[in-house]
């Protein structure tokens, strides 16, 4: 991506073994995230470009002489963050703040839009997949790399449990998965805020009770009135906007928790007096997708969840740009590229 | 308080029983809150005036026709927020939030700082004391009103648990307070942001074991230096400025959790972007100070904690004013009003 509105696809050199600790990666699926929209929007003109892309599946390789959990021909789910595993974050299961770990793409690093990654910390970051590389549950297994652990994230951060109402502020792929996580921890009621007839469709797929398609003023109102008027225990934020969050906080109940996932575009949390004085905790952050994989992946390899139906449209390596358009455009919910 | 710095002492009507679930109480011991430093500092001149005081002790002197559990003659400790003790809220432990209750004082209601208070919902109010009015311990059991609960609200959601590292924002009466319940929580290291000798000399006391006079960018650097570079898992904000919770946010670890109990003085949370990168949890607000009585008061009473030390001056009810300006001006950490 070489500003907003500017991605190509060009040729670059072949990623190589860096590190004793490095695995190479042949990418064999990947896809576009929402948050790559925000780029995609704001990115200014850059001379040398960002790679992109941090959702991917691929085949091992080769790996450096200290990695122990992946060989040649494994295939692998790499979560948007690397980690070494073994630090103090990573022990505690916060991967996206490892102490040697980063994030995909840039200046510096392979993206997982592309044909090849070195992948850094191989034996924190990758987990090894129990299926062939065309397996038809591929897209379900891809969404564990990002938006169905983010969703998760979001509904342990908003602290969804059996007999809560939750809320879901986003009816993106982040808050569609959200939808299921909630779902899976055992909210009784679940509220998809959002306004786009193919995303409600699949939202009430995934477990939706009801939806709200007001925006602002009227949906706090909605959704008062859709629980009894205390709102809801739980409140998922999937946008990261400044009137996402403050309508995410605004039908939070006294004594709820909103789980923030957007990525927020301000530096300030709005409606923060009006989350005190009603005890609403704000948690949140970049979900630590690794921590997830393991729980997650059972229930996608038995299709108890079917996360991997947010992906509505498919392309090769050259219809990236193209993908980008149609995610931006909201035609499409989240593209697949099979490279 | 009829406006910022304008605290009178005047005769009002007695109050009577309005409600069946009243009480009449004869206050015998309130104190001077921080958060009444608010309106002293900024209270536009009003000609009616607010009553003030939230935190008190007291006999009852007669219960409306539906009140069980205290009767003439007993004598209870009442929490800053009266609450029906049935509703939705109360029974989750969250009566700062009751559908049917309210705080102390302004133009509807008396205030703790007077002779005589009605009390609504005496029910699921008061608590009754097992020690005569003038035990040597009542100045310990009146921050079970508000200071020592609210202190213990800071810690609970600043997730303060064994083998932690606490840090407390603020070094008035309720970041005291909350030292005491970092120690009490079991938190292994606990760090004092304050620069008041006396207040530190009781912080220490109470079980601080790092002491951070150092503000803003330093106070974080310092932090960050006694925690191994990682930062608090627990810190209590006791303040509620902008800059004291820019500064809370700052010294928390990934994964840590701010606990506020700092009255906000603005709408938005500073560095929530911060905060959101490093999955820093923000909780807390009014506390639930009638929830924790039950739990408190035994230590209280046992002499494990001594939160009645914050009181390092007493007056009589005409000594009001000056007990505000005394508290404002830092000269004294808590007034106690003898009544």
């Amino acid at each position: 991506m070489y500003g907003a509105g500017d991605v190509r696809v060009e040729k670059v050199p072949d990623p190589k073994i860096q590190e004793s600790s490095d695995a190479l990666l042949r990418v064999t699926r990947a896809c576009i995230c929402g948050s790559d929209l925000w780029p995609y929007k704001k990115m200014k003109p850059s001379r040398e470009g960002n790679r992109m892309g941090h959702e991917f599946i691929g085949v091992i390789e080769d790996v450096g002489k200290d990695v122990r959990s992946v060989k040649k021909g494994d295939l692998v789910v790499v979560p948007f963050a690397w980690s070494d595993g073994t630090c103090e974050f990573c022990r505690k299961g916060l991967q996206t703040s490892c102490l040697h770990g980063g994030f995909w793409g840039g200046t510096e690093l392979d993206g997982g839009q592309g044909e090849a990654v070195r992948i850094p910390q191989a034996d924190g970051t990758v987990v090894k997949l129990p299926v062939g590389p065309d397996d038809e549950i591929m897209p379900g297994l891809l969404t564990l790399s990002d938006v169905m652990g983010t969703g998760h994230h979001a509904a342990l951060c908003a602290q969804v449990g059996p007999g809560k109402i939750a809320a879901v502020v986003g009816d993106g792929a982040v808050g569609l998965c959200g939808v299921i996580a909630a779902k899976r921890l055992g909210a009784e009621q679940v509220i998809m805020l959002g306004r786009h007839p193919d995303r409600i469709k699949l939202a009430k797929q995934f477990g939706a009770t009801d939806i709200v398609s007001e925006r602002g003023e009227e949906a706090v109102e909605k959704v008062l009135s859709l629980t009894g008027g205390l709102g809801a225990h739980s409140v998922l934020e999937c946008v990261g906007t400044d009137a996402s969050t403050a309508t995410a906080i605004g039908i939070a109940r006294p004594g709820g928790a909103v789980g923030r996932v957007g990525v927020p575009q301000d530096e300030e949390v709005p409606e923060g007096r009006t989350a005190f004085f009603r005890n609403v905790t704000i948690a949140g952050g970049p979900a630590p997708a690794r921590a997830y994989i393991e729980e997650l992946m059972p229930d996608v390899l038995e299709g108890d969840i079917q996360p991997g139906k947010v992906f509505d449209r498919v392309t090769g390596l050259d219809g990236v740009p193209e993908g980008y358009r149609a995610m931006n455009d909201r035609e499409a919910i989240k593209v697949m590229i099979e490279v």
